[in-house]
């Protein structure tokens, strides 16, 4: 999807509270600003929300000289579910639809969220997963359900570190026999890279690549040629998160999206308030008609 | 005041809200963002946040080619409070202390957000006055009431059009003989200028200046040297509003501030939560000690 004018001054606070996350140091703080009011009077619209943050946390791993500035915090966030698997899993196992439970976890994962300046405190974590197990969810859940079922192999595009662990449980579900795990190819943000799909153990159970980028979304056109040919030929594709949403919802191909809705631009977008819990699926491929041959 | 880093996503958003009420074209909107965003890479945040507004409202009247776009909104709040005077007034003149009431409803025509797109209901005034009236003054109320006494002429420095009606209350406590209204010179967003002080009968009663700015507040810079030697002169200075605070707040002289505090950053500058209404005074002029001559 294209950027919305009113992500403008929603990118300008997140430069200004991504810069004081890393720095407190007044002159890299204003420079920063300074430099993205810059680049975002000249850039292109027609690009996804998440080109928008690439370029943002580039210039500041740049300026601070860290390749991986919220590494700690990811290795806190990836701990800290991995306790309430035994619980939860008993809980997937127990449910009359242990897929339906396991989507809700997976999306409770995502809607809490772990940032990278604030903690997350484990009765937030219990809260949102309490949350996500009662209220209904927005969208095409069964649709998804069918698509699963059919599907022989299915790619998994994770979103951010901490929320793999509530991730693994609907790998669990779905098979990690046919499932492959992408997540991003370089540092950003607090999104999940090779090392957390490690440290919460997912490459024990499934394949994981990563697609070569470090924008917090997946943009294609951005993604190494191995992950794009991964992409194609994925027969079903799962993707987390509202980064992954901004940059493929126009992409046509067998695509779920799972996520909760953040922000007003997202929910105008949808047609669903913000804080709904989404299962929704991106245009479908064209099927050339025969008749029409 | 300095304009805060913190500003500067709250500009961003203020110019796009700024456009969309005067246009629906957009390209217009997004050439008005684009400019922005350019002209703040660069500008120098030792201005107050309302040389920054001041900006961006000057565009949009250059691009929307409309000296006065808010005129229409202006007449529906400066008549919508009109009405309530006679029971406003007796409500005063029945108080125990009439200054501090006239003082709180002038506070709750500050606090009452007539923008300049949403319409304000006579209930929502009824709420504003009625919180004002209940919650406490935050700030230095009996040093006012004390400056107000022993002062021979005083200088109002008004804010939006629509408070002016409940300014008039206060200015009848005041003692219309020995005030001075000050407006701005030409229009800025729904700020009041001399149209508005005529609408509301606050001629009739005192003398009315402008400031010659353009400015939504009071850059003493930007103004007409008419209005900086009435400044300079006066024995007492009542500037309402967050804009006439944020251009004054550093400006030594006999000041009173009255207004709401709307905002995080003005919250931590004077030590007071967001939604406090505040009546504070700006440093004391120095005066030179005989002993050190």
């Amino acid at each position: 999807m294209r950027s919305s004018l009113d992500c403008i001054p929603c990118f300008v606070r997140q430069t200004l509270e991504a810069a004081r996350a890393l720095s407190d140091d007044a002159t890299i703080l204003e420079d920063t600003v300074r430099e993205m009011l810059l680049w975002m009077a000249d850039a292109d619209l027609g690009q996804p929300p998440p080109a928008f943050a690439q370029h943002i946390h580039r210039r500041l791993r740049f300026v601070t000289g860290e390749h991986d500035p919220h590494r700690a915090a990811k290795d806190r966030h990836n701990q800290m579910p991995l306790h309430l698997l035994p619980r939860l899993r008993a809980l997937v196992g127990g449910s009359s639809h242990p897929m339906d439970t396991a989507v809700r976890l997976a999306i409770a994962g995502n809607a809490i969220d772990m940032g990278v300046a604030a903690e997350v405190t484990e009765s937030e974590l219990d809260q949102a997963i309490a949350q996500a197990l009662n209220r209904p969810l927005d969208g095409k859940p069964h649709e998804f359900y069918r698509a699963v079922r059919s599907a022989e192999s299915i790619l998994y595009l994770a979103d951010n570190a901490g929320e793999l662990a509530l991730d693994l449980l609907l790998i669990e579900q779905l098979g990690p026999h046919r499932v492959t795990v992408a997540v991003r190819g370089e540092p950003v943000l607090n999104d999940a890279t090779r090392i957390d799909a490690t440290d919460v153990g997912l490459d024990r159970i499934v394949e994981v690549v990563d697609n070569g980028s470090d924008a917090p979304g997946t943009i294609l056109a951005d993604c190494s040629a191995k992950f794009r040919r991964r992409f194609a030929d994925a027969e079903l594709i799962i993707a987390k998160g509202q980064g992954n949403f901004e940059s493929l919802s126009e992409e046509p191909g067998n695509i779920f999206f799972l996520f909760k809705v953040k922000c007003r631009v997202i929910a105008d977008h949808v047609g669903m308030p913000v804080g709904a819990h989404v299962v929704t699926q991106s245009p479908q491929r064209r099927t050339e008609s025969r008749e029409r041959v």
